[in-house]
């Protein structure tokens, strides 16, 4: 089978699969979306596109734009940056404070909540103009200049981040986070309030299977050793507390959000981006973590 | 000996003991106070006072406030009030978030700091004027209309309260907090920074000696029925993470607080209150658990 | 009402309670108990016996022999034995090994599990015949020289004590057992095992409501300074997680037993046991809870 | 450089490093083992084989054994394996008892003690000898059939696991074990101390880096897609504690032991295992993380 044909079967096989997740309900507006959008974009360094469904349908990009997040600290800062911030997984849930109290303030890795506020921190204090930049980034790295957030996402988001907030002055006790606390938060709900679909998402995470340079244009944006890094943080911590579920299963580094997206690379073959926003009970994409699995199965690549 | 001769003795004794602790030092206000203060007033239901050293000097009464706060939430509410809080010692410190998240947002106990800030979100609830109202309670139950707040420690800990916040932010996210954070921590704060006596402080647990009585004027404060169970809340919750200690060695129902100052009950004969800043490793004042240790030997007379 | 008066009014009170507790499954033979058996034991110190129901019949009084055990250590060791199990609250269930992980193998007291194995190991390690000589302390305090065991329960619960087991060798491997644990679980099962009826343990307790002393012939039996302390251990540590609740509720130091058994005290008045098969969600008779609360209401008297 | 000057490059780089790691002491057979030892094996599929140092002495295998008991049980059993361990990194320090009370006697991994112990369970029902069976499979992988066990570790670990014996007493409460916890442990502690060279530990873990297949007579020892599940169990949980450092410094799956080897792959390349005693606070080969890091480094290889 050819790569479309390979996507051809997976939206025919998972079309036929009764999922039992539930769409995201902790903000309205992310309980209002269709839990039946389902789309897939396929992006080859060697071969091109192929898609199915949903796939220029902009969606709440949510978690996955902590790894954009980080990119920008990494290419900013070096590894004193892991100083405020570790690298391991985490045993607890995304939002846990349990383990942040135990471990003084110091988030378990930059892809948990408490970890992306600190990244979120360290952005404030680098950059002139943090939110501005970092949609510039994004237009870098997709060469797709309208790329915005959701407005109302943003809003609603902001009122339910008592447990953020409750993360970051908790960090802040430590002495972890050095801005205002609401310019923190407001800072990193903008980040997760932007809206991409799954063709711009396979565009922006070609960085990562493409040793740090665009595609279109060959542009080294990061150093390919920081890249190497950023997908070993991906494939360790990149699903919450199924990292591992997800790495036995799909065998890639890769980002999932709370919006039902989730994008993964294959270093030196792709980068591929799926939608279906109803979660599993570890808040995953049910169908997304499915249409991975196959992909990767189907291809029989993998980075094992 | 009678209780004079008992309180020299003991104040001869303490005055030899190289105590360890240090003067808590979290906030600036309370690391100026002299660790060498030292003062203990008893308040005997049929035979008057009796004191030796600082006993008429004010300091900071911190988490006793606690057992003011609430006595006057029981006054207002009836067991409705332990739906949002438990009374259940709490086997970690006494500002942990792990527990509060293992238990959905319901604190083990009014006195830790997380179950005064959930007693404080029920007085703003239910008072007209919040700060006003908790003063004029004091000065009721202690006939002595000037005690008032240290403004210098309310302002100093208004500047370190990020893990109050993180506490408050945390049970708002589960619904246990139902005004404005600020205005709850603004309240929690001004009730911490209340300065007595010693001699005020006996005074004022008068009320938890006597069945609910103030013994000035026999006046009932609180049911003698709810009287008793906030002594048995004092008794298993008093001491953070050494209540246990301090029953065990001292036999009392009471309540300390990090500027430290301790006050005991024994019902039906006596409230005490002593006085030395210096606080062991368990955040109670070191030298006060030793004076009220002794007073219950040396008196022969316990709970228990 | 006099005290009789007050069991019949309790006993009449409770009848008509629908109780939702189940009886103790873990082991089958607790699970053969009838649910219905329902008896109390008043024995005051002034005023001698009341009582109603299944008062006579033995029991298996399970942790209630934690206490026992308790005073047996405490008669032969001073306060070196707190070097090995402290004596604060957990605010965990009773069997956790979590508390016990973060507490290098020091339980937080001698009345949960890992705290009465820790007794039993030091128990054994200073008598001559453990098994024999903690059945002679107890027909010494009863008076009542064929009180034992009941074998089928000594052997259903040796079947079942994995969790106990694992316990041992957690401590083992902090250093804090010194006797083979097969030795110790043996000697803990034992001690568990005692049939016991309410008379025979109101009789047992006297001595803690007595100051140490037989009251049948004033011998003294543990000095008044050591019953203090271990009533006080009572207070905060004797309901599991429910230390608090029967603290606020009932107001005397007491133990509870899985066997449906709970025995209180109030110095200087009396003991009084109860037994009633079905536990509550936290392991503690729920109908004893019940009867304690309305006994103490009904009599008025209280330690608080 | 080709692959023998990487190596010299490593060794001459480290020889200069002063190490601040301590050999493993919980047992006094590894405590005896001289720190300086130092060795590395490279084993390349096109290219052969290149080493320096103590290369062809053997250690003590301790966890490394983990990945040989996890690929019986998988080449015995499907996806039902994994209904009794789970395959998610562990937050926790490697034989916490918390994590396994919290989830109900469920391992996270098989590759933290508690998990390794139930696949040793799975296959002492699976296999009719258990010890001469994973002993022969151990020949199988790397054709050298006098690789044994060295006694005196296995009799020196014998006598220090109470630790191991609490892990099994516990999930044995929640039915997790169904064998006799004694033999269990003994398999288990077989396992660990089986003695092999960094020589033998590379042709063994060819397996990984190969598909599955022998490189010396390509004999299929295990499908191609049960291996790269193996390689992302250790990708994601072979470090204990460290697994995310592992993955961002070296990039590899991998799997340490306290007897200071690591063995590392890099699927479709090479297998390589590296030993030097002192290890890091993590417990893993202080030496070992930094040699396979410069090697991924100098080689510019790695599967991100």
């Amino acid at each position: 089978m050819n790569y479309q044909q390979i996507l051809n079967e997976i939206k025919s096989e998972l079309s036929s699969i009764h999922y039992t997740g539930k769409v995201a309900s902790y903000i309205p507006e992310l309980a209002k979306i269709k839990p039946d959008k389902f789309g897939m974009h396929l992006h080859c360094i060697n071969s091109g596109h192929y898609n199915f469904g949903d796939h220029i349908e902009r969606f709440s990009i949510q978690s996955i734009s902590k790894v954009f997040a980080l990119t920008m600290a990494m290419s900013l800062l070096d590894d004193e940056l892991f100083k405020r911030v570790d690298v391991e997984p985490s045993g607890d849930p995304f939002n846990s404070l349990v383990q942040l109290e135990y471990e003084n303030g110091i988030p378990r890795n930059p892809f948990i909540n408490a970890g992306a506020l600190v990244i979120s921190d360290i952005l404030i204090s680098l950059l002139k103009e943090p939110k501005k930049d970092f949609l510039n980034f994004i237009h870098e790295i997709t060469g797709n200049t309208d790329i915005d957030i959701n407005p109302k996402v943003f809003l609603s988001e902001k009122s339910y981040s008592y447990r953020n907030a409750a993360l970051l002055n908790l960090m802040k006790s430590f002495g972890n986070i050095k801005n205002d606390i609401e310019t923190v938060l407001d800072f990193y709900i903008y980040q997760c309030s932007i809206a991409m679909s799954c063709k711009e998402l396979s565009t922006a995470f070609m960085i990562y299977a493409n040793g740090g340079k665009r595609l279109f244009d060959n542009e080294q944006i990061l150093s390919s050793r920081k890249v190497k890094r950023i997908n070993a943080i991906m494939q360790t911590c990149g699903f919450y507390d199924e990292a591992g579920e997800f790495s036995y299963r799909v065998g890639l580094p890769g980002k999932s959000g709370v919006g039902g997206g989730i994008v993964a690379v294959h270093p030196g073959q792709y980068a591929v981006a799926v939608w279906s926003p109803p979660l599993n009970p570890k808040g995953n994409s049910e169908l997304g973590m499915h249409a991975l699995e196959r992909l990767t199965t189907l291809t029989g690549l993998s980075i094992f």
